[in-house]
């Protein structure tokens, strides 16, 4: 389960910080998206968000506004995402919790626009009604 | 300032509802990156995750996290991504806060991998002084 994060949080790998408290700790990526991007993983071990203690999910999505907001001062971005990959299917690569922070310009073209898709007639309400039933 | 977010929060314009409390909504995107494509707003307006409320957004996460969990047993999906663009430059079209969470697939092509980049030497060391310089 243990992964390079956990060298990371424990010290015993280096990491260009840039925040840090009692829950998280936030690093930039030695391979940025573009220069400045950042991630904030909790100090408690987790494979991803959708098993992470529920505080540390709220309180990373906390530091993520104050990191996206001290990028654009420090970076000069135009924008940022908050980015987090849950599974290998969703792109993640370390299977410890991480909430990318990534500066984006205008028409930088890091990211395609992905192609949306529409629904067949009635199979929107159905889907809706189901999540909300799992949901309640 | 006000969105088509904000008439769906209102009641004027309807939504394919997944799930409510005091300070979110959410429902499905209508145009999804992959059926159960499903977005969270905050009920009080801002225009993006840069100046919303900071307990809007922690909750936003937490109820990405169950929205999530929701989306692998009802769609059956692989992984789960959390998004939030905040900015035009980022990919945000709707200018109120909003995080979408997208049902994965295994090889499902939806994102081309954003091609990574490096940092000149020297360069790393002083961008996260001056970021944590300015979260200081």
């Amino acid at each position: 389960m243990s992964t390079i994060f956990s060298q990371i949080i424990t010290g015993d790998l280096p990491c260009f910080k840039v925040y840090e408290d009692d829950r998280v700790l936030a690093f930039l990526d030695i391979h940025p998206i573009q220069p400045g991007h950042t991630l904030i993983i909790p100090k408690q071990e987790s494979e991803n968000g959708l098993v992470a203690d529920p505080q540390d999910m709220g309180h990373m999505m906390q530091v993520a506004q104050k990191i996206g907001n001290a990028l654009i001062n420090i970076v000069g971005c135009d924008g940022v995402n908050f980015l987090m990959n849950n599974g290998a299917a969703a792109g993640q690569k370390i299977f410890h919790t991480h909430l990318h922070v990534i500066p984006r310009f205008t028409e930088d073209g890091v990211w395609d626009e992905p192609i949306a898709g529409e629904y067949e007639s009635g199979e929107v309400e159905n889907l809706a009604a189901a999540i909300a039933k799992e949901l309640a």
